[in-house]
């Protein structure tokens, strides 16, 4: 199975330590390999930057899916561009990493609990929630008060997760913490052991996920609808509109 | 005053039949403009060509901000681009057809009933209202069954407007209507006769809804909240991310 | 456009500061009269207080109505017999203070928190929020523990609205505050100045909102549906049951 | 155990037979006597009418605990006033017919249907559940097509509710069929029997609901909260702002 | 009238205190009588204990239906086997605490906080209260930090309901106190006597309904509906299946 | 890795067709073994009948997890007894046919369309989905009007799944079809073909998911939480209670 996990952002925001961790967490005999997008800003926590991503974001889905891809993994945490690609992806696998967290999480416990970056990130978490109905069992949305570039390879970002964490277990009763952003990779296996519940990380949780959603579409044949939410456009549609030609970069 | 209203789309998809009705209804005093974008699939019924544009049009927006305009309006039914154009400009005033419409129509009565153009735009046209927070009062959307490019200039759907107007009115109990496309412009005021409710045209509802934004940013400073949702990027942090070598067209 | 703002307690109850601040905002050429009944208590605080003034509000309105005035506005955030109004009226536009309000918020940000007079209000705030359908993106409603009267030219209150608006944008995350009580006029400016984010002063709100709804009215013809909720009862019937003589004031 | 029914419309509109029925359900030993009010229309189907009596309508309440009545009950299916009955009041127990009807169907089953007279009365009733905090459970409201007052001493209403009960019971799986309506009074009985499920008639409901309210009061000391939403206006505050020498009838 | 309470604990965990509120409580001329169960453990904290008692808890309602009781009560406020019973019984009454006690608060003010005994009951009482679709008006739930068992004839925990009461109060602007464990019993007179504002004790709410429903059921012929939800599998099913041979004990 | 599969009902009730299924689609190198309980009703249509099975469930679970089963699945659609399975087990996956279907349907679409054998479970599948957090999506129930039992080894029952799968794409505009019974098991893969979107076969669907945490359980260390929801009692405490020797059969 080949796996893709992109971060869409350009490639100075790249965060390569994720690849180290996917390596960690992969299946055995399962392939993940780590993109970021041609050009694009260093971290999506504007509208606008999402925005700008998303179409080369979903036109290197496509290339994926057309090179044999099983799987892509879009690694931001509000999902950017996750209903589009499920609309256009006809073969490939797509996985948002917010959804993946949160649909473990409700697995696991009764009152959820996600930490993101900064206050700015939680009205587009609430919306993320919304639009796909799993706002159920989510009791609280944590901040850091640290900007995405901030919390790589940042020392105290730990600790402060671990103290968000405590207030969110003390005031919200979360039976499951979600870390809210990629870039507080790296912190879950500590943070887990310390606190004694489940903390999901997102980018591990994706991976597994995109895993387990390869598995029954190649068993099951379980693949999202085309039907009415993610009805195609007709090919000679995109053909006729050149598509290609306008907007490919 | 000066408005723009965008047609989010390439120019062949342009509806220029929509140019004359904003001037037929724009206020005396005050100028409208119509616009395309340079490049662009002729209609948004999918994620996909909403994503494609969005960009394009932000960048548009913020021409025309440069440019003096006072307001703009997003003219699609799922104003795209609609909370990263609040979120990016701030000066001008932009306003999305759905939201103008639904807030009139809130004002009109207790439930309302949108008639869109075919099946696969409700589940977009359901997250639009959820995202925006407007769901309440909301009782049906009843679907034309036609493709948004086939419903322009098309003499039969007039009455099949009515006669879905009719069933909603009879079965949901709409107090009122709204038409939700763009391309159902030019048939309400017929239809606000013959059924003696109140019918609101998205293109017409914009347009008035944008002179009263800008009336009431002049007279009382009242703009879109730059605090959390819409906090904007720092210029020089676009700047040194090179966005506008890399992504304006 | 004739308006006429309804401050709907008795004589002694008056607030003639509002008239200031309407006759500041009111459009050029447009004019606005300040109205208060000719019975009733001097604040609406108790459910008892609003229900005895309804009746006298709405044959103000009728004959206001009758005098050709384009549009009303009820002046307590409670916004007391506004579907009455909406049921009876069939020429002059209504407009309540609260919904006004809340629907400029909307469009200016994604959290709102509304700072009420004192604890008592809050249930009945959130009564009219829940019944008007407008409940989504209001995050708090925060009280002043000032009872209405004692707002009136109180130089205490302004300090006091300032701290209550800086907790509800720290702790709340609201991207706009809404003034919850028309006794709270003459603060907005101010603040909005200090807090830099839209503070929505409701007395403001509700005559701008007021003088684009006459406009809607007359150029659109968008009046409020009669078709169920607000289906009017027949002239006849009002006649043959004497309520003119039974129950006009 | 005294125990006062209020038909709260003009003497014209009073529909006796309630008399008879609430005469042959009150607990022996207790008493219930039917009122109507000194002047108001016969119906309150509209807005208008509702708002009219309500000033009356507690002032009735007011004296009726003045003379030792342990309980009333609010005689119509949207229970005007009730909120504010609930504020003034501090030792009479007050019940509406939909809260007791609705109460009793909830622990009856787990979807309810309502049957009302007409459409117009949906909007409205929908309002009043919802501001009760009641809406869980409640399936759908069926009209019957019928004003108020074509429904007393009408043969064929009896047939028509038991037609939109089967209508309810197959299509949207009622367990409990409510009669949202005092002028179908009577029906409840035959219709249970033929049914075979609970159908709740709100006079009767509203009767036993009183009974065991004053019960409870009288037992437990248990009566409405005077704290925050029903804290009641100081006595003295009413007589200083002359309260009864202008607004009682 | 004849009424059974039932402790649904085994015999270790019976608290006979309850007993005598009950007979202070119960009606003149009406028997009530206190049950626990034959085997099982000392308290229904966990989800699993719950489990375990419901079988004989259902055994033992058809065994006091069989009798000749009119009502049996649930005495645990996570109401453990409510529907069951509901679905089995076809002449007795059956009465939850929490459904009873959350009834009667909803009459009694606009909102509720509840006050359980530890942080482990809440997510459990949620759910309680999401089923039987009584939510709306529910403020808080507040922890008293303590286990079920200890808080029996615990002069500590009057002082410190008393506390949470007042956070509650204050905080969370409750009208209503509902004590949410029949643990509480016991405590509140005085509690109510102090705060001013009602304080529902589960164990005699519970009562007071079961004394009503059984009045309704025999004058009005009001009992659970069959028709769904509560559809009573056949006994020739129940007796082919040898339920009694396996299951009781 | 060892899965149970357990159809919780008597062994004359064990449909022994689902074991087949299993074996078809569980991973190479997995087992999966088929049980039934040692007594029990043939189905659990009625609440009661689930009451009944839920601690011989239980003791099984916790028997299987002492013989080192890595997972086990509750193969009913009302998930009996999960959320009691999550509390008592500690090193054992316990997975639910509803919630593995609901979460992979939530994947594949927008709106979900779950096909119940007959109105009876109706209302417990709402109580279901509502206590799990996961009503967002599900946009109706359809009825089989099929009792369990009669709908194994039926030839009927496929074409009439597909009549109402259609009804549901057309009138509900479903995206994804959910077979709301562990009985209609067999049928989804030729339906999907015809219907050409998702139909989630419960017995598959749980069988993979299972599978699925079990793998992140392995890997990341992910399990349900143990801090409120599902604390579990002490072994010593349900050891001073007796609880084997009292309840185990």
């Amino acid at each position: 199975m080949r796996i893709a996990y992109i971060d869409p952002v350009g490639p100075k925001g790249a965060y390569y330590f994720i690849k180290n961790e996917l390596e960690r967490f992969v299946d055995q005999g399962n392939n993940v390999d780590f993109f970021c997008l041609k050009r694009g800003p260093d971290n999506l926590e504007y509208r606008y930057y999402e925005a700008l991503i998303i179409p080369d974001l979903i036109h290197l889905l496509l290339d994926l899916e057309g090179k044999g891809y099983d799987a892509a993994i879009i690694g931001c945490f509000f999902d950017p561009g996750l209903d589009v690609a499920k609309e256009m992806l006809t073969k490939m696998i797509v996985v948002g990493v917010a959804e993946a967290s949160l649909i473990i999480a409700k697995t696991l416990g009764e009152s959820i609990s996600i930490i993101v970056g900064r206050e700015k990130h939680i009205p587009k978490c609430i919306e993320v929630i919304k639009t796909k109905g799993i706002e159920g069992k989510i009791t609280s949305i944590q901040s850091l008060g640290y900007k995405v570039n901030d919390m790589a390879n940042n020392s105290v970002i730990s600790e402060l997760i671990e103290k968000k964490a405590l207030e969110a277990i003390t005031n919200d009763l979360a039976d499951v913490i979600v870390l809210g952003c990629t870039l507080e990779v790296g912190h879950y296996e500590e943070l887990q052991q310390k606190l004694n519940i489940p903390v999901i990380d997102p980018v591990v949780a994706s991976l597994k996920y995109a895993e387990f959603l390869v598995e029954i579409k190649n068993t099951c044949k379980w693949f999202p609808s085309k039907k009415y939410a993610y009805e195609r456009p007709l090919e000679e549609d995109i053909i006729s509109q050149r598509i290609k030609e306008l907007f490919y970069y």
